[in-house]
């Protein structure tokens, strides 16, 4: 008998048919003779309405009582789906994050998962029930609750999964899998039926919005097979594992971000140490920075650009000009009509002239690159904003072909 | 320093505005020196809609899965209230019932509280908190959320206020207290600034909506002072205590029950037990009979009359018709246009001639009385429905004057 963990996000759940089309997916796992631990986000726009709620009352509402707020969304989806489950016949029990006990830290709005008891849960599953906890939140040393934050649901099956060493931790979606690219900019993507964990973690990061990376990464540090597959309709998904098969192609995507400033410390003096000045600093600010490029610019003095979120660009100026004496440059440029696009693949290491080939598409296609930054399993490019759809194209064809 | 438990009810806080206004109450409560603990129920329709979304999914859903769904509606309610009160500059914190150990027994849906942990709320207090709780709520021995009933809320204040000692219960309505008797039916109804438990447990049995009478026969047990005051004037309400002060008037109030009917089993054959059986029957069906009047009718056999809620009626007579042989009567007769009058009040039994009185206001508005039913400090009659408001105002004018 095999355990299945099933994660259901909000769109899947947003309303009594799509709870009724979730739990029908549910029954069929549990007829064909699995174990199944379910988890559900709440139902379609309910968390934007409770923040709402929220913000009519106070500006900058305590996180604690965010959370003790928020956490309702996801109880109200358990509840609704057990009764559908029971209305088919399928013994069900809904339990919220402190039921089960799922420790985090005592972070509010982002916190860690610590520990899951597997006592309550374990003993559901020996009565035959399919068991439905809570996504997205937890409960810390205090008795308080917790959420886990971005993508939090995700985190939460997939550490169920870890902690119940589940055969299978499934993520049903409104895609039907991780594509090749944005199948709304280039139409003749393709659907991957394998992914690598590391794959997976820098297509997510460079802007694919599949899964959310702190799963990835807890899945791929507890081995635990996920699977992306649609809610919608009933055919394979894309498998996210140690090693994938990748057999013909050698990158897994194309990935776009248009998330993201670019920010130029201009004229900075040519003395040690002041690179790690200027980073240490956005550090301290909770400012991810993200490629960096440091060049010797006239008269000995030299320039420093590096990306970062758009959302951060202002603070990120401020605690620089804040410090413009100390670090003693000469101005600040921002960009923020920028796009990064990369290529990810586990193979890419071990063939030779990938990035060649990524550069020579986008030659090709007269694309200016303004930055070139790399990891073991990818390339990504710094570009203009305008030209990004069409980058990802070129680039998307060169390797996958045009489909024609 | 007073402890002072502040219960406030849907409408009370059915949106933000609404919500700041609570908060502005508890906070003057907390600024005048004193500790608080609040109970607040589901924003306005809240607990409807929930129970819409379970029916879409269930005609029949578990009461387990429906106490954790409506569950959430007074968790939303404590954290936008902590919210106002720390926008408010106001120490506060919610807390769920699980969090408090607000213990129940099993029976969801109407679960009865057994214990409440002291320690969580006690320390919270001690930091000088405003501690908000779900009202309505508990966590039975399994870990499991039930919910209390009908008027849980209100009981959930009373319990409080019993484990904590408290010096006052406040119960926050949109009305300013308890009245001598509908001020919709009657204008010059009057507001009592005292009533006895008792008088209150009559006055709500009899239809007035006040309070409910879990919370009364709670406060009266461990002698907690309630208080029935409004949410939206700030005047003094009803104070509902062991001994009340009755001063003029001799009795509390008049109320109306329009939600009953009579049923009579005629022609029952004239032997011991018939009335034994009948009754026993209805209690195992759990269908609460009122008032009783037997009567010998024709040729040596008898009828037996009684009241009892409206909705049980169809269940009653399938009973009764599903015993009909046993029981050996002739024929059933329902009759549902029928109104409960009542007047309740302590000082009743030590003053002659009050249900004298009471026949008299009747009889001189030509209004005719079907039955008769007393306790020790309250006289019902039984009248047709379309004369009930009618009987209510010159009972009220003959007790209370005409307010002319």
């Amino acid at each position: 008998m095999n355990l299945i963990v099933q994660k259901f996000g909000g769109s899947s759940v947003r309303d009594a048919d799509r709870i009724r089309n979730v739990a029908g997916i549910i029954a069929d796992t549990y007829k064909a003779g699995n174990n199944v631990i379910v988890v559900l986000s709440a139902q379609g726009d309910t968390t934007d309405d409770l923040i709402d709620k929220a913000h009519e009352i106070s500006p900058n509402p305590s996180k604690r009582e965010m959370d003790m707020l928020l956490s309702t969304g996801e109880q109200i989806s358990i509840a609704l789906c057990a009764m559908a489950l029971e209305q088919m016949g399928i013994p069900a029990v809904s339990l919220a994050a402190w039921q089960v006990g799922i420790q985090t830290n005592r972070t509010y709005s982002n916190a860690r998962i610590k520990r899951i008891d597997r006592e309550r849960i374990q003993s559901e599953l020996d009565r035959k029930k399919v068991v439905l906890v809570a996504g997205f939140q937890g409960v810390n040393r205090y008795g308080d609750v917790t959420t886990l934050g971005r993508g939090g649901s995700d985190t939460s099956a997939v550490a169920l999964a870890a902690a119940f060493n589940a055969d299978l931790c499934q993520i049903y979606t409104d895609v039907d899998g991780v594509y090749t690219t944005d199948p709304r900019i280039v139409p003749n993507a393709v659907k991957l039926p394998e992914i690598t964990y590391d794959e997976m973690l820098e297509l997510a990061s460079q802007g694919a919005q599949v899964l959310h990376n702190r799963s990835v990464e807890l899945a791929k540090k507890y081995n635990v097979n996920m699977e992306v597959v649609s809610s919608l309709e009933r055919k394979p998904g894309t498998k996210v594992k140690e090693v994938a098969n990748m057999e013909k192609t050698n990158i897994a995507g194309v990935a776009k971000d248009t998330s993201i400033a670019r920010i130029a410390l201009v004229g900075l003096e040519h003395t040690p140490g002041v690179a790690f000045r200027v980073f240490s600093l956005l550090g301290k600010g909770n400012i991810n920075v993200d490629a960096i490029i440091q060049s010797i610019g006239r008269e000995g003095s030299k320039d420093i650009s590096f990306t970062l979120p758009r959302a951060d660009v202002s603070e990120a100026v401020r605690l620089l000009e804040e410090q413009k004496s100390t670090l003693n440059f000469d101005h600040i440029t921002v960009e923020d009509q920028i796009a990064k696009v990369s290529i990810v693949g586990a193979g890419m290491m071990t063939t030779p002239g990938v990035a060649a080939k990524m550069f020579e598409a986008l030659y090709d296609a007269n694309i200016n690159i303004q930055m070139i930054n790399t990891s073991e399993i990818r390339v990504s490019v710094l570009i203009d904003q305008e030209d990004a759809d069409r980058a990802v194209k070129a680039v998307h064809d060169r390797f996958f072909g045009t489909g024609e």
